[in-house]
């Protein structure tokens, strides 16, 4: 199959999402240069905005209105930004992306402070839309989303957890918001109900394949190909999906142990990587990402044919064997 | 004058109160143990319920729904719950209205997404609620009281701020949502317009009286009255309105200085508060205050009269005369 890059998928709906992107800048403004500085610091770091291209795409769906499609996409950004930027707290992170991370570059208070902006900045954005269905939506994602972070912490360093712990935790972790941003996309250009339903569960599926995808990469990525240590999720004591295959082996034990101190030599943990990628579980991972975007193509069978469904089964197949 | 329990003024929404605090306890379930603890702790730990009762007040100059009010008082209380933990986690403290703080009690990644926790429970309460104007009040006031704390980190320890520095700062942490309170109360209960406006500007002049008493106490009463030391204000490098009075007396700076580095010899501590006390900053500070109690109790005037003008009368006069 010929490798797919994102942004090319994005060739349609180029100025659309160019629209957005100044949104985004522009709802960060803030007359605090500390949280101005963050902000645009997080946004510059970019991500692939896949949220917002969901938002968008859904939303061809029905009645398109850019504006009302981006007030959401804005919004659902915001709110995985500001999620971002807690999670590098409270992971101690310093690097993302290739970037220094708020708390790095400034402090943890700057970055817990300039979270609440954001989380903030996302409300305001669609203060203004008259569905009320939107704002519970919303609600609602945000809340779960929250207890899925929560719930992390439960679960650091336990290994007596099992494969619906993780697909319970990945979806509060990514699916959700991918799945509302369909969803919300859909219901802001009022598109009938069964679209939404199945714009919303395509969502969903893609999203429990990407986190699955990002949970492989970080085993199989070198250092510079993430943007920060390979591992890392180990290190932070997060079990993901390889790790569940694996964490019972005897021999793979003392390396876990020693991972969830937070440091390990660096020959430790490239011989970690290592045993982990020969021993089968980066395949039973990939396995399960696989049925996921299956799901994900089936639900897009029956919708109308157009530039939105071929971009969106595209993203889909792009999820499946992306590198980065 | 007859010195005022804030209790007694609560008599007349005693049932309302009560409904609302069950409901305050029904929205922090969660199904993570220690998020449900953690949100109980700082619900047990009270407060005044100020947020609540001006909701409730409010919404009876209008067509009165308890159920209605009920939602936005929780909004409104949980976003001020969440803004608390997550103040504590800046200042770094340990100690709040008597009862270990969330993060001293467990740590602070518990503590921000606590807060992130209940900031999201916040909005489900509203998610429902089929007003616009509702929710784009609530999401700028969010976003005013985050400025807010971000402009208290950029104003830390910084000696050369003036009285409209303050006043602004105070605005955003506490007056803004007291205004909210009683705008919502009033728009929820639809309310005619001119009588929102006096009840929004009501709110405000009480939360800039109420914040100014506030950081008067933190110099006024014992460690006991507080729950925490007295001082704290200053050793978190928080300049406030009697300090701004005060601060470039040539022998109170050698005691900002080392206030300022966080620490303090007990005694150091008590000398720097009586010699703060017996300045006349104090009594400069509650002329401010009084100031603003007028002006809330002007805007009462040419609203009808009846239990609730009366209790609105009476929190101003407490405020301006409460202890605690």
């Amino acid at each position: 199959m010929e490798k797919i890059k994102l942004m090319s998928l994005y060739t349609d709906f180029r100025k659309d999402m160019s629209y957005i992107e100044k949104e985004l800048e522009r709802s960060v403004q803030s007359s605090s240069p500390i949280v101005r500085q963050a902000s645009l610091h997080l946004l510059k770091a970019g991500g692939k905005r896949i949220r917002p291209i969901f938002v968008i795409m859904a939303a061809q769906f029905g009645t398109y209105s850019l504006e009302n499609a981006a007030k959401i996409a804005v919004s659902l950004e915001l709110i995985h930004m500001a999620s971002l930027v807690h999670d590098d707290v409270i992971d101690d992170s310093d690097m993302r992306r290739g970037l220094e991370t708020v708390k790095a570059k400034w402090n943890n208070r700057v970055a817990m402070y300039a979270g609440d902006f954001i989380f903030s900045r996302a409300l305001t954005s669609i203060g203004n839309i008259e569905k009320a269905p939107v704002h519970q939506i919303l609600a609602e994602t945000m809340l779960e989303i929250c207890k899925g972070e929560i719930i992390q912490i439960d679960f650091q360093q336990q290994t007596d957890q099992d494969l619906r712990d993780y697909l319970k935790r990945i979806k509060r972790k990514t699916a959700l918001l991918l799945s509302s941003s369909c969803e919300l996309g859909a219901l802001s250009a009022d598109a009938d109900s069964q679209t939404v339903r199945k714009l919303k569960r395509y969502g969903y599926f893609t999203g429990m394949a990407f986190q699955i995808v990002d949970d492989i990469l970080d085993i199989t990525s070198t250092d510079a190909e993430l943007g920060k240590p390979a591992g890392s999720d180990l290190l932070n004591g997060h079990i993901t999906l390889p790790v569940l295959y694996i964490k019972d082996d005897e021999q793979f034990k003392p390396y876990m142990k020693r991972a969830f101190t937070g440091v390990m030599e660096e020959s430790d943990r490239q011989a970690m990587l290592r045993y982990i990628r020969q021993s089968g579980a980066i395949e039973k991972a990939q396995h399960v990402s696989d049925l996921y975007l299956i799901k994900a193509l089936k639900e897009l069978e029956s919708l109308p044919n157009g530039k939105s469904k071929k971009a969106l089964t595209q993203i889909a197949d792009f999820i499946g064997q992306r590198k980065y």
